[in-house]
């Protein structure tokens, strides 16, 4: 299988791209060659896909479901009890919604952490993006449930094999709230003989922080580390509330941090996410937008802007994340935090390409084009995404998406009133 | 000239709305009349239009153009010199390009603030939007320059009455400090003879709000309150550096206040806006986005939703600013604050509606509508616009707009060398 580019805009200039497999096998002008498949470029921008460092798919059934509320509450009423109801089916439905809004704003890779593994899994595989999928562990500091949670664990890594290389296994340990030291334990040897990332929520809020002193005797940050589980593959949700030993310790480990400035301001998690301090001592940050639950869409150019715009904001420093660093957080470092060649379109790295329509009103002019895309355009300005070599949206057309639009919106009104 | 629109989602059951000129005539099921153009409704959902109540449209032209920069370097080194190039014909199409931008996204009515008067008023006349366009006054404390700034709001004022009802003539002075208090008092009068609205930025920084102590002997608005001229046709834009005693007078006074999030924390001028203690005291509170030079793009759905996440967020508070309130804020109280029967769809008022198209993925599934719209969806997902009882947008295409893309490229790229 190849594609061929013809005439498109990359990095300012004009080019061919040329398509061979999945990789990215050559980048000039006029490249003469034949193609399976022939795309005129002219009118267009080729930019990186984006990578969505954090999020629980399948709560796209949540979207809009609770509403300006106060975090206990929201979880108690509202989020626990319904999502206790989801059916591998269900999540199946809300995964594949949350795929077609992925790829319809332009993103590619994302880092999951959710229920019933194998109805999101399925969903990645019929669409034809990357995920990262974890195995979702909660004991909640009981033996028994742990025993449950590591054979869970287990089992669907054997099952995971299945699935194509565009799938990644994780380990996903909740957070240090809701599993025990042994059962984080555990994780990490399981992931760190098998290769795998580990992915947790971690200093999301001021409570968890206090709470850690309290019951464990250190910071999140500092207990992780006391437990020896700090490493490069470990990712971090959130990191919202970091001392400066914190930031010492997960530049020294190498582990990576995803921010999530929707969902922190919504949840009024917190504002003040210390990306300079983290930048500067050298550790790997990337962006999410966390489920549809608490930042209610899964747009990245939405995350890039909020994210740049709130570390201007809280530090009265307009200079803060500039717009390049803005959108190398959402391509490049992403690439890099799930160790693949993603995020930048270079010869030799993965076929993962949005192609811009610059025609789009929120484009123009085009003094910029990251600065158009990061704080003007929405990812509507999207009109073809390839992934893997393969063409997934073309003309913003998605196979399929009439069908997903109607079961996912039977399933949760199904679901939610079960 | 009438519109039947049939079967369309509205307040949360469907009925048929039948548009007569430009006002909301019948809102009833199933009407039996005959109309001169028939819209089927059917999966879409009728909403009011946006109001934007603060914006420098022609400033479309800028977007991209100067990133991530300190204050006094952007305006003395980007800003101000290149706006001193503009042409009336540069600022038509740079307003042109912003109207599309603005119908888009579903807005059909804005305030601005901004030179060239008549390039604006062409572009709204030919494009069926509103507008209230304000007479720039600045004088800098030059008496020579007033009575240039006088002579032009009077000949402006005159000159503005060719135009349609659609666009409202504005007092314009740009700031306490660009404008002398002799001006402004001057500016005030003009406006209550004629009935015009005043419309001034104010208590943007806290730069701005220091000097005028130092400067006149008070905070902003108990200077403008000591000039006489806070009443109830008063409009500040930004009023985010506010003390309470600034919230007692604009209360007391009935001054309506806008909030530009975006531009606030991309200009890193503050994020602290008092909106709950505005609200409380009985301040009518709309939503701007301000011009692209600051905040990029025009998007009211993107401002409703920056809005209410940051209120969450600095108050450490999920219930603040709820979605209900948000949307009231883009759509309702811009047409109180202009004196119109727009932002709602209810019979006797402006015939300014959107449909939504609801099988857009960010809008999927349905728990609520004003949730997903302001926390989920982009402009995107908004169909068809009427404006003042006249299609100007159907299936997302406008008429002329690849003219005006071509036109307001070129417009961009000559200017920006002149």
């Amino acid at each position: 299988m190849s594609i061929l580019i013809k005439n498109i805009r990359l990095n300012g200039s004009v080019s061919d791209i040329y398509i061979l497999g999945n990789k990215i096998e050559k980048i000039e002008k006029n490249i003469q060659i034949q193609a399976d498949t022939i795309i005129d470029g002219s009118g267009k921008a080729a930019i990186p896909t984006f990578v969505n460092g954090h999020t629980h798919n399948a709560m796209t059934l949540f979207r809009g479901f609770a509403e300006d509320m106060r975090l206990e509450e929201w979880l108690n009423e509202k989020i626990w009890p319904h999502e206790a109801k989801l059916t591998e089916q269900d999540v199946y439905w809300g995964s594949r919604l949350g795929v077609l809004e992925m790829i319809k704003s332009g993103t590619t890779l994302f880092n999951d952490m959710y229920w019933h593994f194998h109805g999101t899994a399925r969903a990645v595989e019929e669409m034809g993006i990357r995920a990262v999928l974890s195995a979702v562990l909660i004991d909640n500091f009981d033996p028994l449930a742990a025993q449950d949670a590591r054979k869970n664990a287990e089992d669907l890594y054997e099952a995971s094999k299945q699935y194509s290389s565009r799938i990644q296994f994780s380990m996903g340990p909740h957070a240090i709230y809701t599993v025990s030291a042994d059962t984080l334990k555990w994780a990490k040897a399981f992931a760190d003989q098998n290769n795998l990332p580990f992915h947790i929520h971690l200093s999301e809020t001021e409570v968890e922080v206090n709470n850690a002193i309290n019951n464990f005797g250190f910071r999140p940050v500092e207990y992780l580390e006391h437990l020896g589980i700090l490493d490069e593959n470990v990712i971090i949700a959130h990191g919202l509330w970091l001392s400066d030993h914190d930031i010492e310790l997960l530049a020294k480990r190498k582990v990576k941090v995803v921010h999530n400035p929707n969902s922190n301001l919504k949840l009024a998690s917190g504002y003040k996410f210390r990306y300079q301090e983290l930048r500067d001592a050298g550790v790997c940050v990337a962006l999410g937008t966390d489920g549809c639950s608490s930042s209610n869409n899964l747009d990245m150019l939405e995350a890039m802007k909020v994210a740049s715009l709130l570390q201007k904001a809280w530090r009265y420093a307009p200079t803060s994340l500039p717009v390049d660093e803005a959108m190398q957080l959402g391509t490049e470092n992403g690439g890099k935090m799930f160790g693949l060649k993603l995020g930048k379109i270079e010869e030799g790295y993965l076929a993962d390409i949005n192609l811009i329509d610059l025609s789009d009103p929120t484009l123009v002019p085009l003094h910029n084009l990251n600065a158009n895309l990061v704080y003007s355009a929405g990812g509507g300005c999207i009109d073809t995404v390839i992934c893997d070599g393969k063409v997934i949206m073309e003309n913003r057309h998605v196979d399929g998406e009439e069908e997903i639009i109607k079961n996912a919106q039977e399933t949760a009104m199904t679901w939610i009133k079960r």
